[in-house]
């Protein structure tokens, strides 16, 4: 039986032929991979997803992680999940070979963690957040500190974290005050933590904590903070472990996703905690964020995995249950009839197509973002390098945003397919629901990843990612053009780009006057706006993949595949594109109501 | 200090200002009532909601209601809120004397109701039915009936519910299939219902329950239904209780309003239960939807009601808490200084003004319901019964729709003014996140709604409705035009409801040729839509209201507040109003997508 949660037919054709896996693996990194061998790796991870993350995922909501005695029970798959993870290579999957890792590309590893994250969305963040941690080290850190944490943590014997957070400072990381005093070949390290996903947890054996904090006397705001590793447990040379004055102060209870533990951390509270200073001091900003956009597209991928898993299950019900009649002719309903399977009704049909199209339109949005990285660091041509390194900035805050914003409204339509069975705890689309929402809030919310998009992504080297984005939106428009079905909703997608980029142009006027505050006001607008249009563009990209195989004689997916495919476009193209249109008209209005001091505008 | 859960402020000066209560007390019913005496009285309601309902909001969501021993247990403050209710008399406020009932108008009952569910959401509802259940009972029954259950249903001693819904029919009232015998002078009942709120539970000396069921051989279809009161203790002559074979099979465990049972009846399942007529046989859902309209507006004042305190929490919030800097000319920020406090920060200051056009215009709305409902009563004018009656047919299903909708809408943005915490079960916005999703779902969901808004009413008796609505805009529209500040927004409207006016002429013509699944497919966009303008309307005529509130010697309000109710119809206009352009768009379009074949779309 095919798992409940996913569309593996639709992640097979978005990663081997929309985005086509198999021109990346030519670059000579991957050479020992063939769309064979990573199609069997991810047969492997439904398998491992089928058995081991989805049977819990039901539970883990209903038995959250807690604090009790100082410690945080979770789950106790969750150190089980670690191991098996690391077993497979899922943690060390993008390292080098010479660092213990399976040198394949991020693409492959995305759709790998995309299956486990639609499976059980409670679990993989602590594989995942391993990974980043490592990478970390990897990347910046000393030969010994690597030596030190990189074997344990690839195995997933280790768990690591990140921890930026502090309560007095939250999004604004200028503020963080954590403090790092040198002291022999280390620091002491000083300072709360909050907020910290997969922070500690009772039975782990170590934790790695990568920890933002400052010297005395750095300089204020982000260029004064520097990046440490702090073990739970320091590792003496025997590779025994002694506490490291890491203490756990609590959990966070949270609306979904009970069963991932958000922890608050004392460090050296008892004035015995080390940290090991990672690459230079000032840096450690620097550092977090070369990793941070890999994690914002994760936290993408993870909302897109929901959206999809909500649809499947919005799916099968609407499959199964009768409910009313279809009006005949007359607008009548014939009473004596039997009663129709709801997704005969143009309604549920419409709730359904909005799901399809958000959650696999998500899911092809971090497979482009996946591509990009890849291609940025594998491409053989430093320019095209470098071109694919500014596309992947300006696709990576859309990347990190549509999925989370746009996969929270698929899964509420999700739950309104099931009526009054969807808000209740014996469906799982309730648990979807809440599971979701804090996808918008993860590694800077929607409100920061639009900051960052208008303000930093389209003005960066004079607009050049900008240029690059509507170039390729632009290629794929001209390549629609070809066919007769296409050639309308090129038309209407090329429309919605320039007066988007109409819409850039007033706003611009703005920054060059010096008025960035209002520049920004509506830089949350112009992400849903923006987002919006790139999933029209995929979606087109997809349609015309469809058409290739229906013109083709390319039997690799069936003919009515391709054609709902198609379908699915169309929808989209009619019932979400046209919301770029009010959207462009905000972005142009001249009122600037939001710069208004509170107390003109609140009671 | 002010509820942290309400504006009074704003619920006064909608009430009696801008939907001029006064002039409905003008109505000889309500003889005995004037403003200061219903400001009054909802002076009362706030003190006790302050004391009898908000501080029990965040205990009982943390211990739901929950089905243990063949019964249910609910919050022991369930018994005393209904009892106490019954004594203030907000179960019978809106009954003629005669009846026990206090006469008064039902707008007055909607801000006192109002009051309360922004206090509380899961405790007025217990109160809200037994209120419906009487008035079927007062309406429709014979004198005994009412002699024998209104009088303990006034107090709160007992307390009502609608039974409709049954597991194989769902929201198709067409399929249940309950049925009756006669036998004497009464009928036995047998059957199941399912989703009945506030159905049982522990310690309740009785519960009236008002039934939806069949006559054996009664006519298959809506049509075929017949209403009767079946109480969970049958009444003897002497006034004793005997179980009336009424069994709770159990209670739906939910997302959110954990606090207000759901349960699971199972009717003489031993034989012995009986039921007695009201009214006429198979007139059971033509009466029962007399008293729908009230609910389905109840409905969407919850919804109102959760959104506005939501707001409060948020604002309240962002108020306080201190986080990032503003941008300075050279776009960067000043480490140097203060952290700001959020409410600073252009981007949540427009969640929060999204949050407060939505919560005050949805009040605003429901508002504007209850005086149709009233005028519709009391209008000593014959044809302005009429078309009263007639706009509030149009009105309903938008005031229950939009709340629900956009009031969802407008607390995921207030959970997301808090960032991490607004996912904390420390703070309250996820509670309202979760509470507020089953308004979209309870008395006829926002898709069934929809049918009923574009299928019947703006259809019904060749327009009539429709038309009385649009001229009711225009003249708002008109008497804005007088004011040069009003004048471009009300022809903004103005363009907005005529785009509208193009599209529902468009779809007509799919009704004309008899195509009725074509012309309903896109209703729940209609509705989307309609309700965006409607909202827009009320929003003029707030602005209107405020701007004759600044021009005259009026001091009834600060001018601050005048002020910031100008600015909200201008954030309206500028960020809510021009969605309704794409609307219009996909109303238009031409695909009909969603009336193909499910296998045709879905993979």
């Amino acid at each position: 039986m095919a798992a409940p949660y996913l569309d593996a037919e639709t992640l097979n054709f978005l990663l081997f032929d929309v985005h086509d896996l198999g021109s990346v693996l030519t670059q000579p990194r991957y050479q020992d991979y063939d769309p064979e061998s990573v199609a069997l790796f991810l047969k492997s991870v439904a398998d491992f997803s089928d058995q081991e993350l989805h049977p819990y995922f039901r539970e883990m909501d209903a038995s959250p992680a807690h604090f009790r005695d100082g410690e945080i029970a979770v789950h106790p798959q969750v150190r089980k999940y670690l191991r098996k993870a690391g077993e497979m290579g899922l943690i060390s999957a993008l390292f080098d070979y010479d660092d213990g890792g399976l040198q394949m590309p991020n693409m492959a590893l995305t759709a790998a963690a995309y299956i486990q994250e639609a499976a059980n969305n409670h679990l993989p963040g602590y594989a995942g957040l391993t990974l980043g941690a490592a990478e970390l080290i990897l990347h910046f850190a000393d030969d010994a500190l690597k030596d030190l944490y990189i074997p344990k943590m690839n195995t997933g014997e280790w768990s690591g974290t990140m921890c930026l957070t502090e309560p007095q400072a939250g999004s604004s990381l200028s503020d963080i005050e954590t403090e790092a005093t040198p002291e022999g070949g280390h620091y002491k390290i000083s300072g709360q933590k909050i907020f910290i996903s997969g922070g500690d947890y009772q039975g782990a054996e170590n934790v790695v904590h990568l920890v933002l904090a400052r010297f005395k006397g750095a300089p204020p705001g982000t260029g004064g903070i520097s990046l440490f590793v702090v073990p739970k447990n320091r590792v003496g040379e025997d590779g025994s472990l002694t506490p490291n004055d890491v203490a756990t102060l609590g959990d966070f209870e949270k609306m979904g996703q009970k069963g991932y533990c958000t922890t608050h951390l004392a460090f050296g509270d008892k004035g015995d905690c080390r940290g090991w200073l990672v690459g230079e001091p000032h840096r450690g900003l620097h550092y977090m964020f070369k990793m941070m956009n890999g994690a914002r597209i994760a936290v993408g991928r993870g909302a897109a995995a929901i959206a999809m898993a909500a649809y499947q299950a919005s799916l099968s019900y609407a499959r199964e249950r009768p409910q009313g009649r279809s009006l005949n002719p007359s607008g009548k309903k014939d009473v004596y009839s039997e009663q129709t399977l709801i997704i005969n009704h143009p309604d549920v049909k419409r709730m359904l197509l909005l799901q399809k199209t958000i959650a696999e339109g998500s899911l092809s949005l971090v497979l482009l973002a996946a591509r990009y990285q890849d291609l940025s660091l594998t491409h053989p041509d430093e320019a095209e390098r470098l071109r694919y390194h500014n596309l992947l900035e300006i696709i990576t805050p859309i990347a990190k945003t549509y999925p989370s914003e746009m996969g929270s409204a698929s899964v509420s339509n999700g739950l309104q397919v099931l009526g009054g069975y969807g808000f209740c705890s014996d469906f799982v689309l309730q648990q979807y629901y809440r599971d979701i929402r804090i996808f918008s809030i993860y590694e800077g919310t929607t409100g920061i990843q639009s900051l960052d998009l208008l303000g930093r992504k389209v003005t960066m080297e004079k607009g050049i990612a900008w240029r690059l984005l509507v170039e390729e939106i632009t290629r794929s428009i001209k390549a629609a053009e070809a066919s007769d079905r296409l050639r309308p909703y090129a038309a209407q997608l090329g429309n919605r780009v320039e007066a988007l980029g109409g819409a850039v142009g007033s706003l611009l006027k703005f920054a060059s006057k010096g008025d960035f505050e209002r520049f920004l006001a509506d830089a949350t607008v112009f992400m849903e706006c923006l987002g919006n249009i790139v999933v029209g563009w995929l979606w087109l990209d997809i349609a015309r993949e469809a058409e290739d195989g229906l013109n083709s004689a390319n039997t690799d997916y069936r003919e009515t595949f391709y054609r709902q495919k198609i379908r699915a476009m169309q929808f989209y193209y009619t019932y979400e594109l046209p919301k770029t249109i009010g959207l462009t008209e905000v972005l142009l209005n001249q009122e600037g109501i939001t710069l208004e001091s509170p107390t003109d505008l609140f009671g």
